[in-house]
């Protein structure tokens, strides 16, 4: 009852930020580089990323977060419950494309992945579910994807570790059946739960993978750092997520593990 | 008239096309492999070109075609009014994905574009307009976008050419803010429509690009093979189209021309 209390809100919430971004999104907004030209903020992730906090902080004060910008972006503990949250994931697209962005949120129970929320904002697609609930698009059930090799299916891909060959990205993409590139890890994750992608290779943040292997999980697909060990929640790693078939040719033939 | 009469009548012909890929996408379909194992054919790809010929030969007799499948891949003359149809452009992302696939339609009239349809199938949206027409999706009509520069943009990417640096692809995609790649030439050149990306790097058929240059050329957008030649219409060529500013940075300081 806790549990189901705690989606409606939160689905709740998301649809407010949702309906908020689609109404300001032609609005002039402000962008800033933070490590560098690729790496944008925007007075709307901060926005965005305020309201959430204010919520959990009037509603559930003893409760932890661990969010994108501004001073969240580290933790100390992960005793009790913890909200991951990327307000805007995708931020380069949603400055130049206006589309093709996520709001993400993770809730984390000591350390254990309790929900996940992946709302495609321009779609008006929430990807939500958790422990032995399944994974849903809005209201719709979702069926489990078929499990296909690396050969056999298409292969979400950071730009970067492609053309750089990085991990032997380059190899794990000409492997597959294409690789393609969208610029936001809660559209990558969706594919994956959609059955569209066998598998994701990149580097990721805490909150860009937070919610989405919540989902991943109850279709029990695979995912790890490139070494294979369990990811640290802290700072950037590099990030595989696959179905168990392509995510063991994967790791046996290109990670030598 | 005349003109109006022929939008009308493709536009109902690919109204009904998408109509019958919609309800069929979840069918059993047959995918045969044509130069390779990226290289797919399905039997909704000849379905889809049979049905057009079928339209176009039983109302316009006279006029030639040009299509990607079976027999129609190359035409002797392009004297008259000549039809240049892609049935399913993205045939992976159709057979992986049931989604992120277009219809194309290019008119030509004695090697002139026209008019050009792309159609967005599981989207339901028809970008499409012609000389003196301006660019349309369904009904609303689109403004021009913003012409940025390389640097200021994201950047449609043929995949293999990115990882070998073909025509210093790499090199092109690492000035600009990011590559992105979807697999489909026609949503390529949508998301230049829409301004999301400042340009597309390929290697393409006609049926590949005759439907998205008509649109291109109402906003003013530039294109051309990788010589800066005007492209051939015959066979696979490499193939670039950017804003004039983007068009003008990358032809001189990676084509040198």
């Amino acid at each position: 009852m806790e549990k189901e209390k705690l989606i409606i809100q939160i689905k709740k919430w998301l649809e407010e930020a949702a309906v908020y971004i689609r109404k300001n999104i032609r609005a002039e907004i402000e962008v800033t580089e933070k490590s560098g030209r690729t790496d944008l903020v925007t007075n709307m992730d901060e926005e965005i990323q305020g309201f959430l906090i204010d919520k959990i902080q009037k509603n559930y004060p003893k409760d932890r977060i661990l969010g994108e910008e501004k001073g969240y972006s580290s933790i100390d503990s992960f005793t009790g419950r913890v909200w991951i949250i990327d307000p805007i994931d995708g931020t380069m697209n949603f400055v130049m494309e206006k589309e093709n962005f996520c709001i993400m949120i993770g809730i984390y129970v000591d350390g254990k992945g309790e929900l996940g929320f992946i709302y495609d904002v321009m779609n008006h697609q929430c990807y939500w579910g958790g422990v032995d609930l399944g994974v849903h698009c809005n209201d719709r059930l979702l069926e489990s994807p078929k499990m296909k090799s690396l050969s056999d299916g298409l292969m979400g891909m950071n730009a970067f570790m492609f053309g750089k060959n990085i991990h032997h990205a380059k190899e794990i993409g000409e492997t597959s059946r294409g690789i393609r590139v969208t610029g936001c890890a809660g559209l990558e994750l969706i594919a994956m739960l959609k059955g569209n992608h066998i598998g994701y290779l990149s580097n990721l943040y805490p909150w860009d993978y937070a919610a989405g292997i919540v989902l991943l999980n109850e279709f029990g697909f695979f995912y790890s750092n490139v070494s294979g060990e369990p990811l640290k929640f802290s700072g950037r790693e590099y990030f595989l997520a696959a179905t168990p078939v392509a995510y063991q040719e994967i790791t046996s033939q290109y990670f030598n593990l």
